[in-house]
């Protein structure tokens, strides 16, 4: 943490602020310019509240030194993180998608789509049981017969299947037939559920908050981490600003970003960016070309009247003539699909 | 909801979009001008995503006629709703106060500030004993523990008391010993836990979540109504904007607007809302003067030690003092406290 | 500038850095501590690009030390500034009230309301001449014979006047009929025409931009600063954020964070801020309490048929009950209207 | 423009709202349904405020139905406009590239990076002659002198030309030496001068306000166009939002929508977006993926001693790099570099 005094701090607010800083238990460097007295407080504690010596008399300003979050950041692991699951590795040089309906709504639909994916050579089968949904009037899933479904829909096709967990109650369930967790945008500050899937065996997938910074982001999955499941894996689906045109601002720069200060693998999710169909294919490219480990992509074949997000699911044909396109994409940057 | 067509929009496409309207349940006005033809589809449906009929060849825009929340909007219950816990009411003409600590961290502390609450004349006992912190290294609360110390603090100097509630596995303890839930920002759009929340008989305050729009906290707050709760009081804590000198950006503005359009009682949290204590005082005088039915303020008699938001809390002295610069601009506005 | 280095950060890289803040001017204090290394780097240049500095190898992050404006600040000038206009004091304990409709539209408009406003207690009037309008297709002003109109109306009711300058080719002609210079939001960062401002003798109000941070208004102010004129007053507005119910939020806590930081008076525009009449009185309301130095404030006999922002246009008996309020209020903070 | 009626409404106040409209000049059709009353008001009026409608009694809500925006649309002109300058096509099916550095600071330099640009095949040279710069103390650019210097470097190199102008007062100069208009982004709503350059011959690149919607940045070409400039090309250049580890967040799902919505070429500008060299790559590459119909891009050879922006200024040798990969995912969506 690096202390900036105000230019008019008197003796003896420096002195207290040295004595505060060193009851919170830092070792002090103090060094006094021709302007101001500049004290760097030195001593990791990633839980500390710089407000604490910010509103101390004297202090003009107060900037911490290390980033907040630990485990989640390229310090302490320098290496990017490749998660396996069954045969998919994610993070690696291969761009990984993911694709299926929003939700799971019959046996029939997800054992269609699901042949789909396959043959597209997607390797992860998405689809929600449990849905958080802004109207407790709309559809709110199928609950663990829909898991059931995907499951079984999944073996057929030799996919691996990820689905959305919205509270700790659900975990069991879903661990039983699922192989990856989904944390949604509307839950990354939920702490009690964050903690209980860091304690699961199973990858999570942590969607960005729609106001969250990058940083909270990372210190959410750093609530994951720190409880003991490394396989955490990011997605980005869009952020809430001022324009209203656009569903959401897809943020792609985030991606090159959090690869930079993160080992942590960054999927990228046109659909809920977008909201509309016609708007995902120009994304999902600009997403490859701007570097994302993998897309997450909805999928139905009969959009019209699926239960739910149906305006921004892409038909079948359309997914896989715009998986030619992203192959391609992936080649100008040396990597694959 | 009102349809508009494009200029370019042919005859069939014009009949198209009429007969998914009439599919999804809607009777059809259809008004054709001079350049345009626009349909009206008459019918509530409160679910309904009107992408889906956005999305149609030849629609331009598409606008719902009704709010997408019902039990919590003024034209389902004109008269203001006023809350009653014990002989305490929320949302009537006096400007209610809840003052008490970010933590509950002690005994000592409670009832300490317990006495001050009391004296100061505000009604309701504030403390965390479940906390949502960004940090997982940082400080999770007291628990249990800490609301018997809340709940005998309370009971001695005659005040109501709440408390924030994180997940579901925590209703039944809070419930055996709080008045009030409180659901945090975080937690807005946690629907699971709105739901059970909804089941209870005890009042709840859900604060509006950093970057939800006014229509997502009332569409939330329909969720505890809609389960079977009708005690639902709104908290106004900052949004996330552009600005970083401002820890959040308080939204006055939002206090009369939803008055207008909700009979929900709204109080305002300038703690949160600005992070430090020398903000406090006149952003509270700020609220009360655009007509908040309540205030929500932190205080604590050593802030410098407290174990979270020490920098955001007044101190008992400057509470006390604030207290009556509100007194009387509740009178300017013909209320009182 | 306090500058970071990576954990990593080799010895080479470290000097290297060094080197380029010496070749900047920079004096060097270099603090080494078990992790990482901070220098301090000692010189005022308030242009300098901090990023010069982050992109350095080795480098982690970078701070700025002193604020970027220097006039416009607590610590070039203690004391508030007060703005003496004939005999009108901005940024005395007197709150002001400026008020008067969008836009100069006749002369029998403009004499009926500066009656009102000189009978209502307010000291300045307002109306717009040159408009800057979204649309090109709007209403654009009367021009120099609105200027003239809204002299004759402010002298014969003894008022200081006030109004908006949209380009440099438009300050001769102001400077002639009016007291004070207004710059509108949109025109916050005109570079080329606060610098002109900045030469001539009259007061500026300069309104914050729209997604303006508090910093960047004070940039703008020190333009004019700068230039050689010390009678600078800021206006908020409402800034831009997602929330749509409104038409912008207004930022109330810039009031008391501006006061703190910078010796210039604020100003608050609460029609503007809200864009509907009805929400103008609490509004009005809260920005007194929150410490504004003056309102500004739209107000219309006819808005019905106004040619410009009607709907946020205030009855003058509208307008008169409303001062009543601000006057209680006023006291209870101590000041006067 | 459609008018809801409140659930409430009674006789006389649709009676009133329906004399308002009528009085404003627009044709009614009425359309009575079950709980509601919705009108729709038939007749063009561009600048016509919907508030004034939104305020009379019983009204719910006011949506225009037509954008306010009319020369800049898709229906007023349906093909893309292709902008000629000297043998360079802008919105055709070739993507054009903008280079050069972010001001013109000697011949050496310009005549340098010309050749750079010329030798990569990119065909528009860029370089700032007037800089509007957020402090008064940084470099203000050279001026006529700087715009000598690049034409006569990007005649040497057979390369259009592009510079900004900031005020009216710098048309004349810049007409005469430079092919290119440019508004920066902090002028993008600076009115006057818009309908100056609507008086010019020569195109316009209007970026994109850091606050602006894409409707208002539609409105601001309208100025340019409605005055008589049909050249009129926009620039993404990142908008403001509460993310703070970017510099700006890179809208790019603006651009399909821009494209959808008008006729005007849609150019992305990584290098002011980001602020990072290291995130102008992927970020360029996205823009091309997306579909922008050109890309600016500022390089240096000498990014540490150059006197603005050097931190996201590329290197040559990067740049011809990137260009490779861009060339690549041009043909990955049909298109060619």
């Amino acid at each position: 943490m690096v202390v900036i005094l105000e230019n008019s701090a008197t003796k003896e607010q420096i002195e207290n602020v040295i004595k505060h800083l060193e009851d919170y238990g830092f070792q002090i460097h103090k060094s006094t310019g021709v302007q101001r007295t500049v004290i760097g407080a030195i001593g990791v504690q990633p839980g500390f509240d710089t407000r604490k010596v910010k509103i101390l008399d004297g202090v003009a300003d107060v900037y911490r030194v290390t980033a907040p979050f630990k485990q989640a950041s390229r310090s302490f692991k320098e290496d990017k993180t490749v998660i396996k699951v069954k045969d998919v590795e994610i993070g690696g040089d291969e761009i990984v998608l993911i694709a299926g309906p929003c939700s799971i709504e019959s046996e029939e639909q997800m054992f269609k789509l699901a042949e789909v994916v396959s043959k597209s050579g997607s390797k992860i089968l998405r689809g929600g049981a449990f849905k958080p949904r802004t109207s407790p009037y709309s559809f709110q899933g199928m609950g663990e017969e829909g898991l059931v479904i995907m499951r079984d829909a999944a073996e057929k096709n030799n996919l691996v299947t990820i689905t959305e967990v919205m509270q700790i109650g659900e975990i069991d369930v879903i661990e039983k037939y699922i192989d990856i967790f989904q944390v949604g945008a509307r839950n990354m500050q939920n702490f009690a559920l964050l903690k209980e899937l860091g304690k699961t065996q199973k990858p999570v997938m942590l969607k960005r908050g729609l106001a969250a910074t990058i940083e909270e982001w990372l210190m959410s999955a750093e609530y994951i981490l720190a409880n003991g499941n490394p396989n955490v894996m990011l997605c980005e689906r869009g952020i809430r600003t001022f324009e209203t045109y656009t569903r959401n601002t897809f943020d792609l720069s985030a991606i090159p970003i959090v690869q930079k200060i993160s080992h942590l693998p960054v999927i990228a999710d046109p659909s809920h960016a977008t909201g509309y169909r016609d708007q995902v294919p120009p994304m999902a490219r600009a997403a490859v070309a701007a570097g994302a480990d993998g897309l997450m992509i909805e999928i139905h074949h009969d959009p019209e009247n699926a239960l739910s997000d149906g305006p921004q699911a892409l038909l079948p044909e359309v997914y896989l003539e715009l998986i030619n396109e992203l192959k391609l994409i992936a080649k100008a940057i040396h990597r694959e699909i």
